[in-house]
């Protein structure tokens, strides 16, 4: 490492330009863009927002979309071509993924997250980090942490208890930072429990350092920083973009007049150091990259993202035969990616008309808009226009969705639903043609009860990137069979989901009052229907399921059963793994997901798939020992199709670790009594009131009084001293 | 008052016996006894526990039956007579009312509390109080504050936000104290925020005494005092029931040592002092009552509190003539209060059977077991014995509920449902005879879909004291016309309930998630299907209500209506109102009773009902000026025979308090620019950034940006310096 002086080091901790560090001595700057499902390079010269168009990069599908592949190989190769396309742009950092957890539908920004659950957020993020990182080029995890909401963001404080904070929100960060080792993460805007996190020790070094050994660079979100020598002092290493003009000077400040010390801001610089050497001479002078296979990847992606919801009499996959009337203004112009600062500029963008036509073979095709995106026009024209192209037809294939800037970086929906006018246009639809099949486009959950009453058929394209056109045709025609799986419950109503009475939070305050029922834990606890559970997504081909069984190794219980294809088509099934704790003495969710894994299937082919499941995804947080544990005792894991399609249980006796909580002045008689040695001690020793058996007071007086905590007896006339009591309770414990 | 040494101040500060405080010189000891729907008076010495049995008292309905009523005047009724009864047997405080607010229908002590809204419960409590204190008897204002559940009730801390700690939990308590002034206020088991509530200066003196100006005595609940000297020190007089045996010498010794204020103790002290000199003043020597007196009002009151839940083709009343059969244990052996401190030993019991024959004029009356309360025995034999029953006679009335050990003091409940074999039972009955009755006896609220899918009409009596019976032959037979409305919401499921997944909580942590939506505010806020609604109540005879008007009375809002009876009987209605403030800043919940009458009919007649709606109970808890705030703009007004069935809505426009919020450093872009003298200064002063309006980042940039603090734009190049904008924002605020 470099010897610096304080200057030097303090002024490593802020950015250069908008998107790049600064150069100090011979420790060179690097270059860092926004993303991530592609670069966003800007064009030209930085302005001072980051606010300029880009160079054409290819948008592959947005996270919320490339997540319902449910495919950490998929995901490794796009991580990988994201690394190339750094290489050939100069880019050291490209700055995602984002992996918070999506505790609202309304979240703005969910388009750029994987999942209501941290498991599948975790892994798919892992998989991400180390496909980019495996070209040389590094991420940033973001955003750390609890940034689940737009509105306020850079002000509202997430206010969590300890158990959603560890189990839900840190849950994936943990795990990406154990197994793929980011070389940046970014901390977010917002607060966590009223501490700004450009400014919380808790989360910059208690957490990421001390408990999870992370030894890269923290980056501030951009203009998170409200104090920049709080921010050092907390762990946060690089201030992005800059540091407000004044802040170098008052890290240097600070140090001499001994209100920081010297260490922080040395360590700090030494990361950031340390990051730029490694991207620098990881850098591949005049790399390029194949527009053209990218683009073949980005459709291979968005094939294997896209989940079928409903399937009626099979009418997808479509022949290509007949007359085919496709709908909806989507289909010409289609919404694959979300606004805001991951908004990129694609390379080229297939149309879902163009490539409908291109496979549809003999058949013939006709389009009618059906309505204009900003609702404008003459919506009762467009309607007749779509109602005589289906009538005409053997079958409609309806594109509806949302428009890009409801959904965006920047501020939250307000709402789940699609426009009236494209409910209205699908059931003009449905009233004449009975072979329909909608297509999806959005970013955010979408309340499909009215889709799904006058839809036979409805693909979830979710946002697919440039290539998602070319990739619902595949999958339309059968050149792929679906095998996508929601990662996102969609509930009946936004009035159902777990955070609507809290969301977005009042007077920058937000309570996240669900707790550890986030998405399908909620819908599962409170045992409410929705309209497609997490994890759904069906096939062309149909799936059973042989009886698991589990084996423990060290740390791993490994699940393991026969899958078998029993249709007559290819297929991918993701085979998922739940646990239930049900004998815990922790509250504990009905099922969280612990584990899954693909298989591919021909017709009738059989072959047995083993899911791991780490301890990690087993332990609950206890509050009293503020650590992990992983609780001995049955548990019970539950494999399916979907978190609400169940079709093999078994159960596996785990040891758990050694806990004990001894007894003291504050147990409860009933905890007192429960312990043998305890009890025989207290009985002998004291003279514990006569509990009348009699109805005097109509109730079990026994069971009343369990919740005494024993020094409070004393006052209750139960003889001895506090002393008496102190010693016979440490006899107890020193012999239980 | 009295001059006291300090050992005497400390000795006035704990009890000298379970009942008793201690005499010190000439200030006199006192008697208090549980209760508080009778006098639980021990016989006899007492015990160590105060387990023994008790004098006869009149066992009026407890508070969950009472509630019903939702009448302040025959409370206050009732009141009196407890505190006549107080003067016979020589008590000068009945410990009561409870008025914590039902959070969970599981709460095991549920049926000592009035209601799961605070309006009610203050009201009604208000009456209680003023009742008793109105014969020279103090009361104990209880259980002070947040112990809404039995579960490890003396070490589990109910964790509340601030608007719902005011708007819901405290707000009963703040109305009893300024309509009332209960002569001591006994405080909780539990701890709040982490506190020991009898060591908590903010609940015992900041919110008490500092802003209700509360200046009677606060007493422990028995037990609830761990540390004495924490508990003199936050505001604590007197604990009760003795000290633990050193309790007083460790306050002489904290007092000595400069640890504890003499100030502290000598205040407690002189509150005591004042109490036992007003209560022992106030005492009537030689009083009696006349026990069948208050036997009818018993019956009065537990006729008004009976609900009318349901009555298809007008089954009820009951006509005197033909056979009846009498079905279930109940109608032999009545359910009539619950279990722990509060039972009382009633001076008679009315038998509903033996009433129910007696009212029956010349109808035939036979009588079937059904089931045992404990499930014991050849249940098939008792349901045959009972469908024959029922079989041959016109009419049968099914007597289901809880068994009173499942209900009680110390424990919470595990489900809300009725015992398996008396829906069984109930189903059999149906099976073969259509005109059922069903009368139910519980204290807490049950899941009664089973009982309305197989009973055309059913009374819900919940608890109704020593003279139920007697009562529900009234209402059976239509003496009176029911009147009674619930005071608590009716879910489909307790899967529905607002704490469902936070009750009993966990580790002594009890987070109060639901926040401000408690009781019917949850389901109205979710838009839930519910069984029976919050204020619903039917009658014999049928109410038509006109349009309602409004006045503002100085600090009260007068809401006025015609209400007209428009059936054939004399009948009672329970007008209620309901606010909402619709395009309010702050979040509020849909609905929130503010205000209630009642209104006596006689068949065609038409009245004036007028309700007057406190400032009070329009107010919210504003978090960031930590005081009540009452808000300008439009009210709308509900009104309605139960808080599903508006009959009609008037508007009223109130000024509200002036508040303002100055610009600051930490405003955002959005709230800066919102603020016309502020934009205009800023548009002048600074070179904000140029909002680029093209689709390079597909999004609504202004938007997007509406959420960054003035402040932090200096980081993104805003031009100028922080003093500049301070300078700025002050103008702007001086200005504004």
């Amino acid at each position: 490492m470099t010897s610096l002086s304080t200057e030097e080091a303090a002024s490593l901790g802020s950015g250069a330009s908008f998107w790049t560090t600064k150069a100090v001595g011979d420790i060179p700057a690097i270059f860092v863009t926004d993303g991530p499902h592609g670069l966003r390079k800007q064009t030209g010269s930085a302005d001072h927002l980051g606010l300029a168009g880009s160079v054409p990069a290819t948008c592959f599908p947005p996270l919320a979309g490339l997540g319902q592949s449910w495919d950490p190989e998929l995901i490794h190769r796009v991580g990988e071509a994201l690394g190339d396309e750094c290489q050939a742009e100069n880019v050291h950092v490209l700055l995602g993924p984002g992996i918070n957890i999506k505790r609202s539908p309304l979240g703005g920004r969910n388009f750029e997250y994987l999942s209501e659950d941290p498991h599948v957020s975790g892994v798919l993020g892992a998989a991400w980090v180390s496909g980019v990182q495996s070209r040389g080029v590094g991420t940033s995890l973001k955003h750390y942490a609890l940034n689940n909401q737009e509105h306020d963001r850079m002000r509202a404080t997430s206010d969590v208890d300890p158990r959603p904070l560890r189990e839900v929100y840190l849950r994936g960060f943990r795990r990406v930072v154990s197994e793929a080792d980011p070389w940046t993460i970014m901390c977010s805007y917002n607060r966590v429990n009223g501490v700004q996190v450009s400014e919380d020790p808790f989360l910059l070094t208690q957490v990421l350092r001390d408990e999870w050994g992370y030894e890269g660079v923290v980056v501030s979100d951009w203009g998170a920083v409200r104090d920049r020598v709080a921010s050092v002092a907390a762990g946060l290493d690089l201030t992005m973009p800059y540091d407000g003009g004044t802040g170098d000077a008052e890290v240097v400040a600070a140090v001499e007049s001994g209100a920081l010390d010297r260490a922080h801001v040395e360590r700090a610089a030494h990361r950031v150091e340390a990051l730029a050497r490694k991207a620098t001479a990881a850098q591949i002078d005049g790399a390029t990259y194949d527009v053209n296979e990218h683009h073949a990847l980005a459709r291979e992606a968005a094939a294997r993202s896209i989940v079928l919801l409903k399937n009626e009499d099979r009418m997808l996959p479509l022949a290509p035969a007949g007359s085919i009337a496709v709908i909806g203004s989507f289909a010409e112009k289609p919404r694959y990616q979300g606004g805001g600062s991951s908004h990129v500029n694609p390379t080229r963008v297939d149309v879902p008309l163009d490539e409908i036509r291109a496979a549809a073979g003999d058949a013939s095709v006709t389009f009618a808009q059906g309505f204009t995106v900003d609702g404008s026009g003459a919506q009762s024209a467009l309607v007749s226009e779509a109602v005589d192209a289906a009538a005409a037809a053997d079958a409609a294939i309806v594109f509806l969705g949302l428009d890009a800037r409801q959904e965006s970086e920047g501020f939250d929906r307000e709402h789940i639903d699609l426009p009236v006018e494209q409910i209205e246009l699908l059931v003009a639809v449905g009233s004449v043609q009975p072979n329909v099949v909608v297509v999806l486009s959005h970013g955010g959950v979408l309340d499909l009860r009215d889709v799904a009453a006058h839809a036979p058929a409805i693909l979830d394209g979710n946002l697919l990137g440039q290539a998602g056109g070319g990739a619902i045709a595949d999958v339309l025609f059968g050149v792929v069979s679906p095998s996508g799986k929601l990662t996102e419950t969609v509930p009946l109503r936004i009035q159902d989901t777990p955070a609507y009475l809290d969301f977005p939070g009042e007077h920058q305050h937000v309570r996240y009052s669900e707790g550890l029922y986030v998405g399908y834990r909620w819908y599962d606890a409170r045992d409410l229907e929705v309209a497609f559970p997490f994890g759904h997504g069906l096939s062309y081909t149909t799936f059973e399921y042989g009886q698991a069984s589990t084996r423990v190794d060290a740390d791993t219980v490994v699940v393991a059963l026969d899958v078998i294809n029993t249709g007559h088509r290819a297929g991918r099934e993701v085979v998922q793994a739940y646990v239930a704790v049900p004998d815990s003495e922790q509250v504990r969710v009905p099922r969280a997901l612990a584990g899954f894994a693909s298989v591919d299937l021909q017709p009738g082919e059989r072959r047995e798939v083993e899911i791991r499941i780490d301890r990690s995804d087993l332990e609950y947080w206890d509050v009293r020992l503020d650590r992990f544990v992983l609780e001995g005792g049955r548990y019970v894991v539950s494999v399916g199709s979907s978190s609400r399609d169940i079709r093999t249980r078994v159960e596996v006796d785990l040891a758990g670790d050694a806990v004990s909580f001894p007894l003291t002045l504050d147990s409860t008689m009933g905890e007192v009594m429960a312990n043998p040695v305890a009890a025989a001690l207290l009985t002998q020793a004291m003279s514990m009131p006569d509990v009348p058996e009699g109805d005097a007071m109509g109730t079990d007086m026994a069971r009343m009084m369990a919740s005494i905590p024993i020094e409070r007896t004393l006052m209750f006339g139960g003889g001895g001293t506090r002393e008496q009591l102190e010693q016979l309770l440490t006899a107890a414990n020193a012999n239980s």
